[in-house]
């Protein structure tokens, strides 16, 4: 049962990963998930956001050093150089999460997309950057993404890869609509998703509730109204003090969760992902020239916020 | 309890209408549930989409005059004029589904939004116009929107009534993110939605056991994604052979149900929405001028159809 228009998938859900724990420790995390892949016939697996460290913007860091000590110069790296090999020789391509320091100096939170022969054929830079810029001393903890990552420049492309259209997106991109759109108009078939998401969230602590609900919401309408496959992968787990939301899912192209982590430590779900499963929806429903009305949609590129009509 | 910036709606679903059901026994049902309405403390009625006659797209009519018969040439209407007279002397607010055909000659879906004080506040032109244009003998039955309808020409414009920032949206249109985002960049704080869903779909009938999940999902995501209240009110039943979704629900700007109709009848839910809950997303997460980038949206409007990525 294998065609060329089906790609295994195995969503890598990670647990916490601690401040003072080595890259190279995290690397063995990842082949253990890479290698139970292997042994589950997955052809791509996908690990979370910032897949190599902590998640450091909980912290307020000043020291540029201390900052950039959690970005990759390179990759692969030194530390990173066995996951690439052991892919390669398994023949799995993978989608790995990581904050990157360019060589002239800029910071993204970026993941890119390796095939199963080793070649990177697609990196993604994080587009839309939640959280602050500036300390907030009231929170528990911070989330000051805003002062350390630059918002990606090159928006949302869409790869011929694996036999498909594949796309990818980091964490907050989920929640909005703009982002699954832009590659459904590419015809992607499907995107990759990691996030690192804390229960809590402070400037409106009733949504900590709803995390589990939204995280779903948004991936499987993105999912849906795109017909597309999207695979959502956490950094789940209790990470030094902070819960952070696991529920790391494969959602087909009609919507619905077809494999789920159970728990929220390091974690593989698969399943088979049928790309021709998206013309259902894409020849019919959402035959997007027959159906879309662009001339309508103008407010969407037009203006950033809110103009409501006059009183 | 009861502020300015609260609204107590009623979602008022419709059961099936006959072919041969005159207009003035339709309105007898919408009175029934406008008192309904009225007795449970509701502001705003919310009908559904062509409320006064059954769903006609479904049958292949070529003369001119068996089609317009369909259709209503003013608003109010003789027929319909005891509808505006009774939810004047009530003091209720209400939304009314109707084909429209204009002085000029126009065919429109069209959704009316009446004040307390029975002023007409809006109206909307449904914009996407789904099925097909051509009698396509193999179906069933026909769903010959795209014959008998022009899309809106308006667009999707929000008004001020109720106290609020209120949309609309008719059946089709609630699919499509553009929809709600268009409104969202407005302000919208209330969408109001009418819908008639056959619950077979005839182009992929994998489809029709997910017609529930699809129209609470896409509702739902508008909601949390826009930080808006939306309302989506059915006519369901069978209605001349033809098996339709009910379903009917009042959607919070959490994305949460918080109302829903349990039959597939005549039958109203109701809700208080405060306008203010809102304000929990519109301030944070969903700061469209803290956190949109629309400069990387440009597809949504420059394309209309799929534009995939070179070989």
């Amino acid at each position: 049962m294998s065609d060329a228009r089906s790609v295994v998938v195995g969503a890598a859900q990670l647990g916490p990963i601690a401040r003072d724990e080595p890259r190279a420790k995290v690397v063995e995390r990842l082949l253990v998930l890479l290698n139970d892949a292997h042994r589950r016939g997955v052809e791509l697996v996908v690990f979370p956001e910032l897949a190599l460290t902590t998640f450091f913007p909980r912290w307020s860091l000043d020291e540029r050093a201390e900052i950039d000590a959690f970005f990759e110069r390179e990759m692969p790296s030194d530390a990173t150089r066995p996951l690439f090999d052991e892919a390669k020789r398994l023949g799995i391509g993978f989608c790995l999460g990581y904050a990157e320091l360019t060589a002239d100096g800029h910071h993204y939170n970026t993941q890119i997309l390796v095939e199963r022969d080793g070649t990177v054929v697609g990196k993604f830079r994080k587009v839309h950057i939640p959280g602050h810029e500036e300390t907030e001393t009231w929170r528990k903890f911070q989330h000051l993404e805003r002062r350390y990552f630059e918002p990606g420049p090159d928006g949302f492309e869409v790869w011929r890869a694996f036999g498909g259209l594949i796309g990818m997106a980091i964490c907050n991109d989920r929640r909005w609509p703009e982002t699954y759109r832009v590659m459904g108009l590419q015809g992607v078939e499907l995107i990759l998703i990691g996030y690192n998401t804390p229960l809590h969230y402070a400037p409106d602590p009733s949504q900590d509730v709803l995390q589990s609900f939204h995280n779903h919401l948004v991936m499987q309408s993105g999912a849906y109204q795109n017909a597309t496959w999207v695979v959502g992968v956490a950094k789940g787990g209790c990470e030094e003090g902070v819960d952070s939301l696991a529920e790391s899912a494969i959602i087909a192209p009609s919507g619905r969760i077809v494999a789920q982590c159970q728990s929220n430590g390091d974690e593989l779900a698969t399943a088979r992902c049928d790309l021709d499963a998206c013309k259902s929806y894409k020849d019919t429903l959402f035959d997007f020239d027959r159906y879309r009305m662009p001339e309508h949609y103008r407010r969407i590129t037009d203006q950033r916020g809110v103009q409501a009509p006059e009183p």
